[in-house]
Parts: structure tokens; sequence; C-alpha cells
């Protein structure tokens, strides 16, 4: 009989749940709201329904699952499945999380942070599937990161590590959600990014993105790329500076834990090859002169299953090791 | 039989060699010129003859030894055990210099880049003996650095990982001997701070050091902590820069693999505690709120034994897991 791993990728608006085969090959897949404010027992009986479904409507039996993963935002004791307290999730306070959907589905659940779930995605069958030593970054609302060293998510002490977009490149610079100053999210994340062009248009800037501000109240990356297509200079500019906080932290990643391969991911890289080959450029341009480095920077190719994928991966993985054989 | 372990720490200058019992405790040391430009056959020579009188004169024997730690100054394929090329070790090009030891010796020969065998010194028996993720920083002429994740060594795709010392801080910033601009070896190693020193002197700001300026020709790190601590207002300035460059690098590593532990070691640290407060001083003014972290900074606690106390630790490791048996 041919095994069936379940990935859950939870979000603070969506619960995306997938069906894979034994290579990690997608079966079927659904998405539901995660109506985060019905609490922690809803949103598990929800997880479980919307498995369950799923694998019936594809003629598939729950007894075929070895494991389930799931991927959750954070901050969370990942190594104990609990979420102490999660921004998107309000309800979910020290809730023992991964042992309530293990019990609800009777399967092992793997349990991971959201950033690293699409990372261990992209390392087991996107963009960094043939490298052991990768670096993911998410580009969105904020910065997300994760790191593979030798084949394995880097977990830290505390099950924060990858906290890259919080890496500091400019000290004393734009101050970020986080508290500290001149983070790279605070530069280079989907949402800095369309601010700083906001800014600058309100600080005087020349830029056919004005009439999109005067007209919709506000600016979005999307609205940055497509105006940096269309040839405008101060899109030109906001892009470089993305571009450059962005080969900065690649920088400091190779001389920290030395990728083989930067991925980017999240909704930004739709800005295509004209944002990756600034990122590129900037790298070459302030990286050190003693030896050719071997990393290569590139866009992640899973897109938005990312998530279901990389939990999937991971329960598969952990059923492969044997992690739950011991308890 | 009781197991013995050496130790070699190849530098420039001088070749260290330790023997240590299989709780890595000091049994004997010494210490010989390297002379590095009779080349490679003749340091490997050198070594092996080195290690074998210690041993006589201890009256230990070689037959006791399963194996030796060799930790050398890089840039090195270390997997490999070849000195492509080394700034400090001119006649040694494409090298196969552990190959080599292990012939002369007739023992297998673990070979790790010299900050990477110090900072296992330090995981295994000092600073770090009680943690499983630690990073580390040697302060000297430039600054070296070494990743613990989850009890391993960090050593990146092509075995340059943590080159810490080339971690940018300040983008645009002074110039490093790498080639790139803002690194924090360029503001916090003993040689940069006291360069800085030197410049700002130069550039006419009062300090008890311009007398030491003016009579030797130059300023050492030493001299800074030195007038530091007699009160010199220039002295504390550069000391907080140097400071706070370490600190902002702890906020990164700390965001990157999230060690327990950062240790500093090398010759700086004899400034003591005068330091290490201003690094954790500047450490909490920059860091984020969003929660309280735990890691903790130190010194490290082995001194210049730390070499050959890492090599042999690593040799004992490689020992013990079986590394030699394959071949």
């Amino acid at each position: 009989m041919n095994e069936i791993f379940i990935g859950i990728d939870l979000g603070g608006t969506n619960i995306k749940v997938g069906c894979f085969d034994s290579d990690i090959k997608l079966i079927c897949k659904t998405a539901t709201p995660t109506h985060a404010d019905m609490g922690p027992e809803a949103v598990t009986d929800k997880m479980a329904q919307t498995a369950e479904k799923l694998l019936a409507d594809a003629g598939l039996s729950l007894q075929d699952v070895p494991s389930v993963g799931l991927g959750s935002p954070g901050p969370a004791i990942y190594s104990e499945g609990i979420i102490e307290s999660a921004t998107n999730l309000p309800k979910f306070k020290n809730t023992p999380f991964r042992d309530m959907l293990s019990e609800r589905l009777g399967k092992p659940v793997v349990f991971e942070n959201d950033a690293n779930v699409a990372c261990w995605g992209e390392y087991a069958v996107g963009a960094g599937k043939d490298v052991e030593d990768m670096v993911f970054f998410t580009l969105g609302t904020g910065i997300g990161g994760g790191i593979i060293n030798n084949g394995k998510l880097v977990h830290g002490c505390d099950d924060n590590a990858a906290e890259l977009g919080h890496i500091i490149i400019y000290p004393d610079g734009r101050l970020c959600n986080c508290g500290q100053k001149g983070c790279v999210e605070a530069y280079a994340s989907a949402n800095a990014t369309a601010k700083r062009a906001a800014e600058a248009i309100e600080a005087g800037a020349q830029s056919s993105l004005k009439k999109v501000l005067d007209e919709k109240g506000e600016i979005t990356c999307k609205d940055v790329y497509q105006h940096l297509k269309a040839g405008d200079k101060l899109a030109k500019q906001i892009t470089d500076e993305t571009a450059e906080a962005l080969a900065l932290v690649c920088i400091n990643m190779l001389h920290t834990t030395e990728p083989k391969r930067i991925v980017f991911a999240g909704g930004m890289i739709a800005a295509g090859d004209i944002l990756l080959n600034r990122i590129k450029d900037y790298f070459n341009e302030h990286i050190w002169s003693l030896r050719k480095e071997p990393v290569e920077i590139c866009f992640a190719t899973l897109g938005e299953d990312a998530g279901i994928i990389g939990a999937a991966a991971l329960a598969k993985q952990a059923h492969d090791e044997g992690k739950f054989n011991s308890g």
C-alpha cells in the first residue's frame, strides 16, 4: 500500500491542506478559512475535518497516512509543540497544538515554524533540492527565514533561529516593528518597499506612483514593480535599495553558515529578474575579493504550495527516520 | 591502557603540541618555531618530531595514541585535508597536509581550521562546555569565528563557514583587508581598535595615548585598554566603538543560528569586564523588544591552550565516533 503524507499550512487567514505521495508529489489540496477567533479546539477540528474530507474525496484513507506535518506561525516552542502566543492566532495561549491535532487525527504530527516549513519544502523538492546547505528568505509583510546546514534545519538553542528579517544591516537605520533599528525587514520586505516609495513621494519625489498614492491612498509593492517595469525612476531607486539590503544580508549569511544556495520566496519575487539581477549586482559589488564565492542566489520554485509541501516532506522525513517510534 | 590524544596548533610563527588524556586534561605541552619557509615536508617532520619527543619525555608511547588533531590557518579544503594556499604558510600550495602528517606519524589525523579548533576546545571543555549551541569569536590581528549548532561545528558548503569577522555591520564603512567595507573586523579586532585610536590622535583628539604614539610610533590594543583603565576619554570612546560593533554582530548571530552562549577569545579579552560589560550594554540597547533573549555573552576560559585542547578534543571525538574506521 502506498504511503500518503499530509501537509498542513496554518495561516491567520487560511488553512491549506495537501495530500502527497511518498515522493512528495501533490495528489490533492484544498484551503479553508482559519477562523482563528473560534479558538484552538475549533481550529484543530477544522484542520482535521478538512484533511479527512480531502482524503475521502480523493478515495484515500487515513489508514495510509503514517504522519502529518503542520506549519504554524510563531512564536512557539516548536520542539514541544506548544504555541505560547501568536500574533495571528490571538486565542492561542500556551496551547499544546501539536498534541491536540495528533490526538484528534490519531497520527503523529511534526510541528514547525511556517518559514522553516516553506524552507524545507524548497530544500526537499524545490529550488534547493540538489544542495545540502541553503538559506531561505520569504519576502512578504515581513521577512521570514530558514537555514539548512548539512541537510538539517537550524533550530537554535530556543527554537528561534533564522529570524533572518531581523539581521541588522544599517545600525541606527529605519525602525523595525520588532523594536530594533536597521533590520533588513525594515527595508526589503514587501511592506517596507511599498512604504519607502510612499514616503519618498510624500517627501516630494517625482514618480508615476504618485497618481496611485493619490487615487488609492496607498502604494503596494506590486505597484512599485509595475511602475519599475514601465520605467519609473523612483521605482528603480526603491528597488535598488531593496536589492542592496538583500545583497548585504546574503553576504552576511555567506560568512556565517556558508550556504551553497540562497533562495528568495514570497509575493515580492513576482518582480522577477529585474529584482534578482540587482541583488546579484550588489552582492558582487560588496563581496570580498579573497576568493570567488560559489554561492548561488535564486528565487523559490514552489510558489504558495511551499508550506504544505514542506510540512508533508517533514512528516515523511520524521517517519523515515523513525522519530515517532520512541514516543 | 589509557588513551592519549595529541593536539597540534600550527601557526605561522610557532607549532604548539599538547598531549591529553581521554578527559582532554592536559598531560604535557611544548612549542617550537614553525619555520614555514622550510616548506611543507620540513614542517610536517617538525610537528611529528615535536610530538614524538613530547610523548617520550613524558614516558608515554605513540602506541597509546588513537588519533591526532591538527589546527591550521586557512584557507584550506579542510574536508580533504588540503592547504591550497595560506597567507602565513607561503610554501604550501595544494599541499595534502593532513595525509602527510598522518603517514609520518602512522596515525589518523583530524584537520580543522584554527578558529574552529579553538571554538571546539571552548565548547568541549571551556566556556561553552554546558551548551549545545555556541558562537565563538577570536579577537586578534583579525577576527576569526566558529559556530557550534546542536553540538556540531558548522562547516558550510565549502568549508568556509563562520568567517564571522567579515560580517558587514556598517555598509560603506571602514575598508577591511578582505576588500569589503564595514566588516566587524575593520572595527573590533585588536589591530583595528589600536588603529582607530591612532587615527583619532592624528586627527587631533586629546588623549594620554598621544605620548605613546609619539614615543613608540604606534599604539597597540593593550595600550588602549591600559589608558582606558587609567581614565582616558579617547580610550573609552574607542572601546565603546569596539564594544558596539561586537554587540551588533552578537545580535545578528542571535537571529541567525541562535546560540545559547557567545564566547569571545583572543588577546583583546585581557581588557576584562570593562569591555565585556560594554558589549552587554550595547547588546541590550540594540536588541529587539519581542522577547527576552536567553543568550549569554562571556569570555573564553582556555587562554592560549584552546588550540591544542580543541585539536585533541576533535581527535578524540572522531575516534569515539568511529570516523577513522571507514578509511
